[in-house]
């Protein structure tokens, strides 16, 4: 794979090597890490790779690269950078012929993902949103049991997602640009965990939402976007939810807590303990279901690489999208049929309908909208 | 004292008993327990008390021991039926002269609500509205922390309130008055569990909710009253917070789970654990404050009555209730000035108020509806 | 009731007084609370009883409560002074024909239990030794589920019990006595802290220990006695296990936890989430039973007093002890058989065999010791 | 690096490539994966090694490699074959001039084990031994503090380590050769999870185990070695210790508990969550420390790869020992000093003299033996 994004002092685009790494399976061979390119050719030692292939600019990359023979060249990209440039680096890796592994929000605007969308169907390239949450093996098996009926019908749905983070005007370089639209997009909080929140109650569900109400808020003064949200939902079918945010909740970690409850029971995980899904019923005592149950699904055993006990985390979420998206390339090129769960483009188009909804119900102190049917 | 209600079969009326008996500083002397004079007589054994102090009616019972002298007659009356007929008994026991301890929701209505406490402050008498959550020592302790400053500006207050108990058509006796507007008021869920949340939001930040944005649901097809409700709040001085409720989340027992962020810090406190309250901050080690802690508020170490580690639970807090409002009593017959912690009259008006702009907001779509000026 | 003990500033005393309130059923009618007459008389007025009820001596009180009536005298007494004076209070109560509650441990040697048990089986009167944890519901559960086989075979048994109360050289008056043979016994940790473990073990398994090897220390500078103590176990059956008990373990409250293991699972119980009974199987997931659980066994059913939710604890457990103790009381007046479950003076001589022979191995470097049959 | 063991099948050999994989600075070159040519010859496809270097045999590889020039042939040696062929494989990589990096235990016997030691240090090469548990953040944290006196003098360490993949007498092909003694050594449970206790103990808190006394036991009929144990301890300084183990505990994971308790606190990690350290005096709130706590001593805040929050587990442990041995390869091969962390041949002669010592003082009854000073 190239990388475009993740230079020094970059926090990401570490994480994405690492995992890529993770497996064996997947080789860095290329990027164009930041746009100084002094430091971006440090980068190579860091990382024995060729000084030649740390491109000083991502059109260099995509040029250069196309224009080697496969298996010489890269396979597809990974785009780490901040969201503004989301989509330009991924037009461009596309129309070179690159499948895309992109961090998320998608783009800078639904207008945006759109045209992403179009152009990823166009190109019958592959396009993969990393929405690492939803490859933790146990919301994997939440996902599974839901489908399987063992919640009955579906009634409400609650997710909390709170960091303490944005918590002090100051918080640091990240957090500059996360707060400003033309970096970060319509929101700030909704779109970093907020669409996280909105992915993994659909994934996890199936459910879609169909209409919202929100209420923003920006605590710390001077920001010129959201770092709280309230968002209460209706979805399909007839259930409701609610969505809680902040990125000022002090003394939080990065906490994303959700429970799914139907007619006969509920499903509750939490992120910072993804180890653990609790099945609660009326009847019946609790099941702390861990990675080790004998009767986890087969899909789901699929990927776990310790045995229960000997605790997995983020970087193995991670690194099951990248594994997966991999898996799917290797079948586009043999021609083989290949059904992966990696978050796509079409996750990424409703992401940004989401936020997009979410920051025009607020701005109209809250009135219920519906998402775009797009 | 004296009871209303808490006749056979009858749940919370024994709670009532049991919390009035611990301290071993009040006596059940007279009772009209239910409407079936039979089975009225029947508690006389059962309590150890004479069979002539179980009145047929309230209303006898409020008669007879008007006319006795101080020390033989009850002191005041604990009303523990449904939350119909809170009004007419507290009604008449204050007429009668006899200070008044309440099972919540107040009443069924605002409106009655409003007559009651200028009753209670026409008499002079003394009224105590059980929301034994605010009594539990932790919570006491939460409450002096925020009004310390320990969080900073409040900024944040999420409040989860989660049961299952009806999440089947068929619940049992004591839902079907729960459900109905006749026995229950306006709202169900939002009356038996969203007034807790509202009183203990209230009552730990000392904020006021100043407007709400509600949407109720019923799961359960043929219900009258909502079993399910999401409720956005702002509040004075810039705050802002949800309220999740339901009763319909299978697989819960009494889940209400209250956190307060500020600019400094968050608190953190569990019904099902209470005695822990959780502190955390951006800079330090999250603290698990619990009943031996050193530092304990002197006014919370008063309420403890065994050592750390020798769990105390519901029971206590309740009979905190009684044993405050038995202090004020005493002190009140006594001419000496007494500041009790118990929740009252105003209370009272506080849930009622809320009841009724959170079933307003509802059937407006949600719209944002302040809480009224009383 | 009578109470020998309980006077101004101890502890335990006003738990018992608390405990057998709870129900309704117990009255104290009189008591010797303290050696100080003046201290002693200052109780009737704290408690409501007669001041000539308040008995200058123990040996006062047995003999006037003997001359009167039945319905006018107490019907059994509690003992809860220090454990040397137990034996020569529990005899004299015997001996005025009163059935006794006692505290734990029964006397100072198992010489003297030995004395005590066979002037019970003399008068044919009731004996209760204050073991409270065995009456936690989740205990009781415990000891049901073992006793159906849920567990399989067992295997091994694991105790961790530690408090910190003890950890630095000056923890105050309730520490003095408890560290000195005169008033404490051979042993002050074992006897305290130890018991209970060795009776719960007992108590949930059916098993009996058959020898142990045990290593005491002393960690306090200055102490008679052990403060810290590690127990290895043999059992009848071929189980294993282990007791580890501290008291200078800095920190801990009262973190006393109980781990069975047999062939086919495990059961875990922790006193300070005494609501809570852990299920593992290596083929299932870990079930979390609790006092809602609707499969719980009817005899434990009958220990609730409130609704899954709403959380008991220490004082509910202790209450259930006299609740049981007095139906046995009642039972025996009417003739009428009764099973009771309480700790009685079977419970007291093991437990004086226990810590004798632990003192024993001790001093003898760890030998693995019998326990004495008797 | 080299490998010896993690053919097809093997579970150990897969984590410490994953392990090595992580930070991208160890590259796996060659490898002798199984005894069976042609199984090993399919492990070059799957690890992208070309098939010459996939050798026939441990010897084979060694001779090889040590002809290729410097940058060529592998750096080291990762052995993580069966415990019996640890010693012959070692040797013979010291011998050739290779550095080795070892799993647990170091070898079948003390005496192996001294002459390895011996050869490491003829040889002047470094050894590493698999003990990763060592390496997780906050148990380094754990390390610091007791070193810097948080806990004042050390009093009690209790270990607890209970697994259930034993609790069936046909556990699989893993669990075959641990309980012979010719592929286990002397003991199957206290050498498989015992070691991780008496070198998690010692690498914590800086004391030494002076004397034991054990209990064996093997639950399951047919075994030659033991299943479980319970090992009281004595060490330097006046500490007291329990090390509870079993592999025979039906329903546990990998259940590694250690708590340290001294004469102003105690510090309880657990390996299950491994992100948690609790800190707990008697005067203070407990606290929870976590990789995101701001005063992390400087030392662990270099072990962490992700931010607070953003759970990391065994694999980062693992892969923690591996980049301290690679660094410590690189500091050598450039002269340069390093100070290492990641246990050697002095960490594996202390576990064969700990388990030999344990096996013997079993078979005498639990006699207090002392450690041998080696």
């Amino acid at each position: 794979m190239g990388m475009v994004g993740g230079g020094p002092g970059a926090f990401i685009g570490g994480v994405h090597r690492a995992a890529s790494r993770l497996d064996g399976k997947i080789e860095l061979v290329c990027g164009s890490f930041c746009t100084d390119p002094e430091a971006n050719k440090t980068m190579a030692d860091e990382l024995f790779i060729p000084v030649e292939k740390c491109y000083d600019t991502y059109m260099e990359m995509f040029a250069k690269e196309a224009t080697l023979p496969e298996g010489e060249r890269m396979d597809f990209v990974a785009v780490t950078t901040p969201n503004s440039t989301h989509f330009p680096i991924a037009m461009a890796a596309l129309e070179h012929g690159f499948h895309v592994l992109c961090e998320k929000p998608m783009t800078l605007s639904l207008d945006e993902a759109l045209k992403l969308r179009a152009k990823v169907q166009e190109t019958g390239l592959l396009f993969a949103l990393m929405h690492n949450y939803s490859a933790y093996p146990m919301v994997r098996q939440m996902r599974k049991m839901i489908a399987d009926g063992v919640l009955g019908d579906l009634r409400k749905i609650v997710a909390t997602y709170d960091l303490g983070w944005l918590a002090a005007p100051n918080a640091g370089k990240q957090a500059t640009w996360r707060v400003k639209s033309k970096m970060s997009g319509a929101a700030a909080c909704v779109g970093d965990i907020g669409t996280h929140a909105e992915q993994l109650i659909e994934f996890t569900t199936g459910l879609k939402i169909t209409e919202l109400s929100a209420d923003l808020a920006t605590f710390v003064e001077g920001r010129e976007l959201d770092d709280d949200a309230t968002i209460m939902l209706r979805f399909d079918k007839g259930a409701k939810g609610v969505i809680e945010l902040s990125e000022v909740a002090c003394g939080e970690e990065n906490q994303f807590k959700l429970r799914v409850y139907g007619s006969e029971g509920c499903l509750e995980w939490s992120q910072q303990e993804p180890e653990n899904l609790l099945l609660k019923t009326n009847d019946t005592a609790m099941k702390t279901l861990r990675r080790g149950w004998a009767e986890l699904d087969e899909s789901v055993k699929g990927l776990l690489r310790l045995p229960a006990g000997h605790p997995e985390g983020f970087i193995e979420a991670f690194a099951n999208i990248y594994t997966d998206f991999a898996a799917a390339i290797a079948a586009k090129m043999e021609n083989r049929p290949y059904a992966g769960l990696f978050p796509n483009e079409e996750t990424g188009v409703r992401g940004m309908n989401f936020i997009e909804t979410v920051v025009a119900s607020s701005k109209q102190n809250g009135a219920w909208l519906p998402l775009k049917q797009l």
